[in-house]
């Protein structure tokens, strides 16, 4: 298959396709680059859904669940789970993805693992290009799982329309000390495995934790729902939020203002990456063993690649 | 104070200068780059160790124990605390932070956390270059304590030359999952709170773990150690044991190895950094405008502002 016809057979529903564009794009270089800017002005209509949450928060079996919900609505889902390849919770990450097979078969749904590390730029990068092309492929939600433990999955995040939390009984006192980064990345936190003791106690402390911030007239306010994802349970309420959340994002002008922060995101991205491949040329090496004999600096070194005249 | 006596200062011991520097580079830019232009052919002596687990391993308490071992042998040390800003530790990680006090007032020690989020290249960027300065102002030992839960960790993790992992009883099954990533990147291990049930199981555990492991002849044999930091137990052995690794490094020839690759990853952030400077000119906000709605892709784009004739 040519490069060229991906783009047209991943937007006719070809799955192997869509598969293909992903696995160039985790490889990154030029040949990602081309498929990108040939899919970038197909893309945009997806509403674009980041679940995030600790570990062992059912994250993965909410995206199942909500996968579901979507499908009962008529709704196409792109999923991308992201591996942070972190050593404290990989194995685990992976173990909890075997509960998503049962999307398996559905033309409807498609689920893909990322846990790149070649990538030039990292996961944030590969991951931001793959929703690019879930949503040329025309999925009409595409969600975005990560764990949510480090600054990496909160870049993922922010690729997100709307941002959904995941919290679970019995986090204790901790509660109160996630609240201040929660708040800022939170559209609609869900209190899963909510069948448990002291699931009604976390919906009282996330709600009053809401109503410590400062609220602006118009301003959206994040709802607190319940789930027992592992029955389904919530998820018709939490596909609602989701979807009330988009049209207020459209109706206050965030749409508008969100998609040019993520221009901004992507713009930078690339000038970075085109930049660092154009000077790995014949002087690179050089100066990397200048750098390391501490007889040259880094920021010098790199002024010199770049032409020092126009700096 | 001037920009150019803070080099000078900071190496006669000044940690007011000390503290201002790392400030500059926290923010970036120019004053930042020529700031460590001056610093980085003093640098180069640190020996530079990491301390990383997950939250509740109690790292806080066990750098402070280590330090405290290393300033009784005469070592003086310098501390970098790196706050993940992660929405789900940030204040666990502020609250354990107030037990290094202890060492306040010792001038042979320094202590800064790191929690910037403005700085172009992220917090791995700004904790690298914080390294290099405490290095110059002659800390012989460099600690830095991260989190250890995601991609950003694991980057801040590989600029040390030695890195703890930190585990501790009671994590259970977990133990089980943990183990690929955790062999990559620790160098030493610590099975702190160690007077705790099930510390001789944790501690059997990660020995068998590491036997699993392919053994090359000649190659460090990562040991296992037992601690309870929060009376001092174990220190002077995870010192000495640091100590050994970094010995080891330099008759492996794996020092040079490391350097170089520290600098290969120093260069590619400088070139990064300055590329993306130099382009946020006039044209840049037509062209967010252009990407944002969709009539123009990123990759594009980053070629027109780049020269498209060098690409």
């Amino acid at each position: 298959m040519q490069h060229n016809e991906l783009i047209p057979r991943m937007r006719a529903g070809d799955q192997r396709a869509l598969a293909r564009a992903i696995s160039i794009i985790e490889t990154g270089g030029p040949p990602a680059r081309a498929l990108l800017a040939a899919a970038y002005p197909h893309a945009g209509a997806a509403h674009v859904v980041g679940v995030t949450g600790p570990p062992g928060a059912g994250k993965s079996t909410l995206v199942t669940a909500l996968t579901q919900e979507w499908r009962r609505r008529g709704v196409s889902v792109g999923i991308v789970a992201v591996d942070p390849t972190s050593p404290f919770t990989g194995g685990a990450v992976l173990g909890d993805r075997i509960r998503m097979q049962v999307l398996g078969g559905d033309p409807g749904v498609f689920i893909r693992s990322m846990a790149s590390r070649g990538r030039l730029g990292g996961l944030a990068r590969a991951t931001a290009d793959a929703v690019v092309l879930l949503d040329t492929a025309g999925f009409q939600v595409v969600l975005i799982e990560t764990v949510g433990a480090g600054q990496g999955e909160i870049d993922i995040a922010r690729a997100a329309h709307t941002t959904l939390v995941v919290e679970i009984p019995g986090m204790g006192d901790d509660i109160q000390s996630i609240k201040a980064g929660m708040l800022e990345i939170a559209d609609v936190f869900v209190v899963n495995k909510a069948d448990r003791d002291g699931a009604d106690n976390v919906l009282r402390q996330l709600k009053a934790m809401l109503h410590l911030g400062e609220h602006r007239p118009g301003a959206w306010e994040p709802p607190v729902l319940k789930a027992v994802a592992m029955r389904g349970e919530g998820s018709a309420e939490i596909v609602e939020a989701a979807e009330r959340h988009r049209i207020h994002l459209h109706h206050s002008g965030q749409s508008a203002e969100r998609a040019r922060a993520a221009a901004e995101r992507e713009l930078s991205a690339a000038v970075q990456e085109l930049a660092l491949e154009r000077v790995r040329g014949a002087p690179w090496e050089a100066l990397v063993t200048r750098i390391a004999a501490r007889a040259r600096d880094p920021y010098g070194a790199a002024l010199e690649l770049l032409g020092e005249s126009k700096s």
